[in-house]
């Protein structure tokens, strides 16, 4: 996005976890705000990356560094952004705004609902590419995409727009639903095909060990991308989507089941591809 | 591929069926050997849009229309392929070849040890596209990519390598394997995880109905084009591999079960993915 003329949402911006997204969000906010003073949150070596490209102003190794920030972006594994988020509202003004992008949101929702001090918000920008860390961050990486927000009522109607309006200055899609509903819908959209893929890959990887994968079609290797996904991550993501996502698994099991009663007969597998193709 | 100042493998080409596969072999061989006399079998109105792109020389509705040609290509869907080998061995001579382009092997080399008249040799190139029919066929849709051949005895030696040759000139890889291998190989590579994810996107579409894919990620959009194949073409190749892709699906539902059973684990969920990124 071009820089704009306008005022900045936020003057100063912390982004802890200088990962693919917190390293694509600085470099979104750099291009379309140069002025917003970006505070980078992760461990040394990481920072001196981002610090030798321009991206940050001010890099600290904790937390405690994020003093006199307006918004805190929390871009660490869920699980540790989760528990960062009290530390972090303890450092901050009334005025302050924390927001987080993890995969799942129940979680730090009901953290934030015990909250005093600076309002959260949870986020999810829906972005993402197949490999991770700082190097393949990218300016453009959440543009025209979705950025959920789930305000649960812990952050006022005024903080909520004031974010969408920053996450959109930076060319995303803001669009609002309870954690709850994310969390079910991501099981499916996300870490349901995740799981699913990673299995596939590990089953068709084990049976195929002698000739590889140089004789698959092309629509595998695609696949395969998907399932080459940080392992770290999407664990841990599950993990904390473990009902709705073990929903979503025994829904797609159950599935699996059809074709294979039917394999002889090829209406029954007809049917399966069928339907699917239809979405 | 360059147009070749040899003699051609075979004067005279038989395609039957002229869709992705049948039509992309007759672009290439247009394209390699335009001395080539080429012969396509299927429905009038296939046909009519073949010959009036000047890839054919002689369209034909039945195999009766294939007295006098060198090289029988069967490319149409499995069983069809499977049903008209012995009628189309019987309009041949003795020094014909007939080879076909299958998705599995088993059922066609079973009815090939039986013949009379032509020699038979299974084939399978590896290409394939997003969408089928004659529209999408390409020249090089196979360039550089494997081309399977199952020689089962019933052709002989020099028969196998002539033919893997002018496959060879069409700018494939051909690569000989017995016919119960490629069938195995094939349930994890090909039929598996069509059927696997054709099931995930059913599953997804259903439980996501009210938003649709707008708030999935790239890799699912990706992995959903996969199950936009042919339906038809699919359910009949998966049913006459039953066996072998009933027993991947087996394989791939045990493995899903272990992420489900320790879903509340991260740690258990991470072996998978690592795993899964490993291959």
């Amino acid at each position: 996005m071009p820089p704009s003329e306008e005022e900045p949402h936020f003057q100063s911006v912390g982004i802890v976890g200088f990962g693919l997204i917190g390293g694509s969000i600085a470099l979104a906010i750099r291009e379309r705000w140069p002025s917003v003073r970006i505070t980078a949150v992760d461990r040394a070596p990481v920072l001196a990356h981002a610090a030798g490209s321009g991206v940050i102003d001010r890099a600290a190794q904790g937390v405690g560094g994020l003093g006199g920030v307006d918004l805190v972006i929390l871009a660490a594994p869920v699980e540790q952004n989760v528990r960062l988020l009290p530390e972090v509202a303890a450092q901050l003004g009334e005025n302050a705004v924390i927001t987080d992008v993890g995969g799942t949101k129940r979680d730090i929702v009901k953290v934030a609902g015990a909250l005093s001090g600076a309002a959260f918000v949870g986020g999810h920008p829906i972005g993402g590419a197949e490999q991770g860390g700082f190097a393949f961050a990218r300016a453009d990486l959440f543009r025209g995409r979705p950025w959920i927000l789930t305000p649960d009522g812990s952050a006022s109607a005024v903080v909520v727009e004031r974010l969408g309006a920053f996450i959109q200055s930076l060319g995303a899609r803001p669009t609002a639903m309870d954690a709850d509903e994310h969390d079910r819908l991501m099981a499916f959209l996300s870490h349901l095909p995740q799981l699913t893929v990673s299995a596939l890959m590990e089953v068709v990887g084990e049976a195929t060990a002698a000739t590889g994968l140089r004789l698959a079609g092309r629509g595998l290797v695609v696949s395969a991308r998907l399932a080459s996904s940080p392992a770290d991550v999407w664990g841990e993501v599950c993990a904390s989507n473990a009902r709705d996502t073990g929903t979503a698994l025994v829904t797609l099991m159950a599935r699996l089941q059809q074709p294979r009663a039917g394999l002889a007969d090829a209406n029954t597998v007809d049917a399966v591809f069928e339907h699917a193709a239809r979405w």
